[in-house]
């Protein structure tokens, strides 16, 4: 994983180094996969996904203007050749999408379950789907999503603390925790 | 408890009040408490115990004058009486301390073995120190201290996520945990 | 705050200290207070919040017959002689409450809204609500039904980490996290 | 990464999943690593890096005759051909390793600061050191020590709560929580 002072960040909210690392674990990702990343903010999911999937294609789906900038710069800045953004707010610009290995959602603007069936319906069997929430609702309306389907996922939130070195001494710092859920589509 | 934004805080880091509820149960105040609060900040702490030892009195001792300031707004703001600000290094300004039946400790500028000497030695029989640490070796440091005197003592982290409305989301924001440590002087 | 090892518990599961001291600091007890646990569970809520309130009453509503026992030996051992027990699965048997000055709702049995309306219904104006949650769903629907009442609330998680003294290390021993919602009826 | 269930286990405290994942992510490891596992427990860490390092190798120093066995039938459970066990208390048996690129630290039986000056001397130079730490007092003596020789460290604490599915509920269940240092041997 890159660290996070790497990407280019702007004033848009980035997806930590730690949870990145989580997040791309869930996922599964082989160098061939092909991956979608709705609400793509700085692209920090993006570019790891593509240095992961460095034979595969990422698709990063984003609607704000300031960050689908960003996203351009860092993939200028690590030079990575296999992602295309897609300009649209999810689940706009889904349906043009090919079949998936893996979809990672960090953001949904609200229409989080038409999300979900357009992801799903991209998705080939075996294909992973990993959502980070930091809002409650977010969180309880995708396993909602998942237990109306019967599809089993694994659930957990992570909160890190860094120690950041001051002086003598390591002070405990709270990043905001995320709910990681993953699930496979099964058929 | 207040809440936090009852205070006046100016740029003095202050102890949130989920903290200041745990860290005041663990002193077990009374009505007619004596209370030292070692680097008393804001006087968050001081005027919470100053409110719960009505019939008693707390003393804040705290070296920065901005702080100072502060504490003497907030005792002004909260109109409490049994206030005494003792303005110096902890633990410089704690051999002159009447006996106590509580010693709280937010911040100890590097000399934390120095001040548990003298508030161990101020503490009554039965008496409660407790210990807000937010860094590893402030925690380390005061354990191995309880620990060499053979003091008893409980220790926990506390991490508090507030969910913060957002629209019609609740965001999980996280406040920095801290170590509180307490421990009763015996004999 | 009483220590956890001094409640019979059985195997129950029981709301750990740390947690009882932020709840029944969000429920902001007077002596006279008159309270509703319900989901007692062990007693432990009641029992400390009829110690706080010692010329109030507490009322404990539980379902369980395992537990109900507990509560009442939790009553003897601590000689607490404010606290009625009610027999029953909340929202039945609240109905015949008196006024409330606060309520706590530490389990609710899967009949939520309808255990919040009837507990809303006896809050005096000014009475608080607390509500601890240990499921993502529960939190959820709590947060959900003060929203649709324009209700203000607080809420937050808290995660306790026990040090546990072994040999001459401190183990770090997660409790596990618990949703601690609040509110005030207002008219 | 694998999930826990796939492990033999036993009563041996074991690595768990998401740790393991934020840990080898960490240690950076390639195809053809050569990896040091101190304090190999289960061998749960062992075996990720081992499939990591498909063409490299990795060492167990264990000490515990039962975990020992665990880690022996685990490699033979997964298959893994590039695993060497070393029976010994670390820093026992570690003068005969060869040059590492990566050494993890599960455990150090409380002899952390010879692990480290075997481990750091075994080291490439470019080679990473990773430690969990389950104590205040290991993170803190490893804190410590990268401090004395002026290495960079990045230290944090990880917190995993999984949400548990228990009927139409999500049960927030903590696992405890890790310290994860890491640092590179620069000359």
């Amino acid at each position: 994983m890159l660290n996070d002072e790497e990407f280019l960040r702007g004033n848009v909210p980035m997806t930590k180094r730690e949870i990145r690392t989580l997040t791309l674990a869930a996922a599964r990702l082989d160098v061939d996969s092909v991956v979608a990343d709705v609400g793509a903010g700085t692209g920090s999911i993006t570019i790891e996904a593509a240095r992961l999937a460095h034979g595969g294609k990422v698709f990063a789906i984003e609607r704000n203007a300031a960050a689908i900038e960003l996203i351009r710069r860092n993939i200028e800045k690590f030079s990575v050749g296999n992602v295309e953004i897609i300009c649209a707010a999810a689940p706009d610009g889904l349906a043009s999408l090919p079949a998936l290995d893996a979809a990672i959602i960090g953001g949904s603007g609200g229409r989080l379950n038409a999300i979900l069936d357009a992801l799903f319906d991209k998705l080939k069997t075996g294909g992973r789907l990993v959502l980070n929430a930091i809002t409650l609702q977010t969180a309880t309306t995708a396993l909602e999503y998942l237990r109306a389907r019967a599809l089993p996922y694994d659930a957990f939130q992570v909160q890190i603390t860094r120690l950041e070195r001051v002086g003598r001494y390591d002070m405990a710092k709270a990043l905001n925790p995320v709910w990681i859920i993953a699930a496979t589509k099964e058929v």
